[in-house]
């Protein structure tokens, strides 16, 4: 298990990893198989979707905010039930394929961290399972 | 694969199932990897998220059915597509790390069953992927 | 890994690919595990859901496209912000246990391709991860 850290700026963000993942790979000199992108914590998620046009990430992000609006029927104290749901929604586990060693990809897709309740400083956590 | 068994008791509920999973991972002495943590019914679904403040979970549950409402534009005659609708959204499938035998979740995580059209008697699988 | 190839017929559809992935694990002598059935485009989603009664899958498209509209506040010069966003939503990944060189869904679980930008000629990557 390997553990990225970074730190986000905004309150909801979609922070490119892609290159955190990748270099957690080689690092590893894991070859064939998928790693599953892991957040440990419970306002953020991971996804992967288009990194070409950053217009498609920020389009993610203000949307995401329009179906899970930031007040209304919540309880939990803190303030960021809207985080929680996002996070659920999104979900904190995203698997990518590996093979020789690389990342596995589409040919627009990246990987992302999705801040829902930012800015902080977060952890991801990067998982090998091998594929034989 | 292990199979868990549980009973839910309202229509739409959270039903926090870390100690059924990590049960079913000591008995089987899994060691690292992760499980796939699988809802083999249409009408829930797995997912991680805060566990320390009940009203998280509760925000979840309320909120998804405002987001997708009980009744709408649905032809499916059993009279609970919304449910099938947040099944896909917020999916049948949740991987969770395992290191040496533990679940090795985020401090404030914890596994929840979705319960989406109950009460219901519910199935989960527990199936394991090793990490080497 | 194995490649499926597939054609869509309108924007947004769900297409039953249950019997593609059972045909890629037996043409790879795959036998307990998972597969991880991955979306390469960053239109698209796969998920796991009824298929007995074909109303599901199109109650769950329809609503989808009330949740996420097919207008409003995007920049992405495309004109597919909302197939982007029900991409992440539903996930471009899905596992599914599969035991003895079979898939092991629930009694009514089909898996699908969700098709939100079509019609398109797309692709799908079954990915083979053992459980032992």
């Amino acid at each position: 298990m390997e553990e990225l850290s970074l730190r986000t700026s905004s309150r909801q963000e979609m922070v490119d990893i892609t290159g955190l993942v990748q270099e957690a790979i080689r690092k590893n000199g894991w070859g064939s198989g998928a790693v599953l992108v892991y957040c440990p914590h419970t306002t953020g998620a991971v996804t992967i979707n288009e990194g070409a046009d950053p217009d498609v990430a920020r389009d993610i992000a203000v949307n995401l905010a329009k179906i899970v609006p930031a007040h209304g029927d919540y309880r939990h104290a803190e303030g960021n039930s809207d985080a929680h749901i996002k996070a659920s929604l999104v979900g904190p586990d995203q698997l990518a394929p590996v093979e020789d060693g690389r990342l596995r990809l589409g040919t627009w897709q990246r990987v992302f961290f999705c801040e829902f309740d930012g800015p902080r400083t977060r952890k991801i956590w990067v998982n090998w399972l091998p594929g034989k």
